[in-house]
């Protein structure tokens, strides 16, 4: 129903792009970042950037059919690897013990805005659009946490899900509202952001669930 | 050779249907279950649910280069996102300990048949349908195992793949035998879930390998 | 501006498919041999054998945009199913302690190579080419260390990612300073399996970063 609106579907303009890439380059950095506290080697640490920086857009564009965005264009590529060895170069004291979460939360945000605005263009219907968003978002971050054999940092008490869900689902309302691309995409990434900023900073977290008791 | 017989390629019909939202249903609950017994929230609930729902089927499209199935198709999203919900509001008492093994059990059978006769719908050859069906059925079950951080189903000792592996085969074989796919769908699917049945309530399983020892 | 090589981009010939079918089988074996060190039952050896057997090449083919190798052609499954089932049948004293790693070294050099010369053909740029023969080599002991439940290969103090991107940007070096691709290909795996051997067997390894302390 949504996309009787013909404005609706989204060209990809500067400033999904800069998101991207901005996307890319942090995941990337926070995947050098848990390479270097299991104190890796520089490969190691380009790997990790690689999976981390483009996994979430991988998983994305084969679940709409797109060709891999990052496979006949050597950009995104650089982009990790010069993330790791930035990661690699700059001393300790450049990178907080937080930093990891808070270069993740930029990457969460960024990408989930972008992955929906891309299934949107690939004609995917809004509702599912939204997901991909979430799951574009997040599975980069998950990637890494399973390579590094740390708890998925889906599993933490604040919010995290939430916060990609919150950036996706308000593209796909602005733009259903008619909202142009490039407001829409910095309102919907500040937003997400600033909720996953407060989980970390205050421990904001939704409701759990109660009714059962752990084992 | 088995593709000799003109009639072995089945059409989707509506028992496999059936079996693919009853799958999708199932193994989605049980991701939610999964995030239940972790404490975590409505969102991430409902990322488990639809990770673990859709899963299988979406690996199964990639490998046999069909577009996957939920994302040009809202329903199957919105069942996960129902199957999260439910588990959310329902009473503790509803859902025992074991629940999570039995609705596994269902999903495993029901996406073990589903996955081989998609996987013969689109042409792959019989031996490697049978295995698409086994893929399909335990990467629900895995995903869900790797998100929670718990130890893999796969490698409980009672019986696990073996039964996918039993729906997925007899599946096949029924339709090599001339067997009509609905017939076919459900002996294939009930001697799966029989056999995982009495894995759960009974312990059964193969042989295992006695050559090394555990570290 | 590698690809103004006109003879660059190497066509898939016999020693090529050799080691891919080497890599099949080493990496099928020492997923069965995971299945073994937990115990497991036979159709359990055939499922890690399985993935780790195919996994590297499936992730390889979906990224490039190739139809994945073995679902139209039964033989790679047969393939991993032989080497489970050789693992299953012979004796405990056939399997020394480290021939897992053994296995392993063989099948990163032997996919490195292969993943690199499937990339060019595909017209993929040479330097994503490198990362995908990386990521080819790597991800079938991925997969078989998290299905196991095991630390990942991935961060053991020696070398492993490395050897892997030796052989597989040698390979797109010697093809572009136009060595044939059988000369090429054996020169480019024997140097990654060498590298890999001599961090197996002396803890060769590149420096670690030491600027953040493991939490």
């Amino acid at each position: 129903m949504l996309s009787s609106n013909p404005d609706f579907v989204p060209r990809i303009g500067t400033v999904l792009e800069v998101l991207s890439i901005l996307g890319i380059f942090v995941f990337a950095a926070s995947g050098a970042l848990a390479a270097a506290r299991l104190r890796q080697t520089i490969v190691t640490f380009a790997f990790f950037a690689l999976v981390t920086g483009v996994g979430g857009g991988t998983v994305r564009d084969l679940l709409i059919g797109s060709p891999v965005f990052w496979v006949h264009d050597a950009a995104p590529a650089i982009t990790c690897m010069v993330a790791a060895l930035l990661v690699w170069i700059t001393p300790r004291s450049f990178w907080s013990d937080h930093a990891l979460d808070w270069l993740d939360a930029v990457g969460l945000a960024a990408f989930a805005v972008f992955g929906a605005a891309k299934a949107l263009n690939f004609g995917v219907p809004p509702f599912v659009a939204g997901m991909m968003g979430v799951v574009t978002g997040c599975v980069g971050g998950i990637m890494r946490d399973l390579l590094a054999g740390e708890p998925s940092i889906l599993l933490r008490p604040e919010l995290y899900v939430t916060a990609a869900a919150v950036s996706s689902g308000s593209f796909v309302l602005l733009r259903w509202w008619g909202i142009d691309v490039p407001v829409a995409s910095v309102i919907a990434a500040l937003l997400g952001f600033v909720l996953r900023a407060l989980a970390i900073r205050r421990g904001l977290g939704l409701p759990v669930y109660r009714g059962i008791r752990p084992e």
